[in-house]
């Protein structure tokens, strides 16, 4: 690829990660185009299908997120396993905000992307179940309790920058804490995994 | 006042509310009042000093923030008195996004707004102390502490919106029962004072 073609492909696949997370995968391309600064036939020649810009943007990231499953899957100990994935996850989101949009959102239609995230959530349901069963994580822990973890660990590694780039390290230890099956008293309910696909859907603003 | 005078005042502080929260309370203020479609004169007409109009878009919410912790302070159960704070805050928080702006950022000059902050930070101060000695809150939370956890709420309010409006409640709850002396078990380091305020005083994005 020429100089100014990889530009161009760079350029376009930071527009798209901003349009896309400020209004989700739909967003009109022509404004991908625009922010990036490309014309709209440059984009189609790189990305000839939404499914394949969407894709270059959030695909890798998405197979980390779920090869981080597999990891945590092949340690022996199921507690040591859960909340290691969760620091895994949540350090992931802490070096790259690119991470946070593929851990918040949903991609429906774009079936590599939805078969990955498919992998990290099964892996995400024997990881709480081998807990549970050991005896360690609390009983009512779901698994859309994972995805409030990701938004407030978003919410602190976004208000506290460079200012204080471990904060988010703190956060997560005492959310771990909170997980454990002695002392657990009674939670709000979570919210329905109706509820939590919806705020998941939602056009956000990068957190 | 006439109608179209309280027009622009309202536009005024809507706009002052999203420049002084993207760019700080020194963002320009021909900024403001170009976001709020008035002209500059217009602006100092109804707001003669930064400082008037820092007061008017953050005054009463700050008012209300240091107002919360004397409630507190009056529960003669240190524990319930510390829980119930953070719920309130945290409640404070959900329901109005511009409370997380007087929660997590600084206004080193506006005399008025520092003063209801010292009052809260210095009733916290008090909180802390009462639950800890009572044997209820762990030893080693600190007032940094609770700007963190108004950072996460913010992450799970403004990612879940209303498409799960009380999934913050839960998280809150989670994070009140790691803050139990019980079974605490080691963290990582809080940040610094120094950072937290660094991070306070960042430029930032709505979160």
């Amino acid at each position: 690829m020429r100089s100014d073609a990889r530009r161009n492909q760079a350029r376009i696949l930071a527009a798209a990660r901003e349009v896309f997370a400020a209004q989700g995968i739909e967003a009109p391309l022509a404004e991908v185009a625009r922010q990036a600064g490309v014309g709209i036939a440059t984009l189609f020649r790189r990305f000839p299908t939404r499914e394949a810009l969407i894709a270059a943007v959030f695909g890798a990231r998405m197979t980390a997120y779920a090869d981080a499953v597999d990891v945590a899957l092949a340690d022996p100990d199921p507690w040591r396993a859960f909340c290691g994935y969760i620091e895994t996850i949540c350090a992931m989101q802490a070096e790259d905000r690119g991470f946070t949009d593929v851990l918040t959102m949903t991609f429906p239609g774009a079936e590599a992307l939805e078969c990955d995230r498919t992998r990290a959530y099964d892996g995400l349901v024997t990881l709480i179940r081998r807990a549970q069963e050991a005896g360690r994580l609390r009983a009512d822990f779901v698994p859309e309790d994972l995805v409030l973890v990701l938004m407030a660990n978003a919410g602190v590694v976004t208000a506290t920058g460079d200012a204080a780039p471990d904060a988010w390290r703190r956060v997560v230890a005492y959310l771990l804490q909170s997980f454990r099956a002695d002392g657990a008293e009674p939670l709000p309910a979570p919210p329905s995994p109706r509820g939590i696909y919806r705020a998941m859907l939602r056009a956000k603003r990068r957190c």
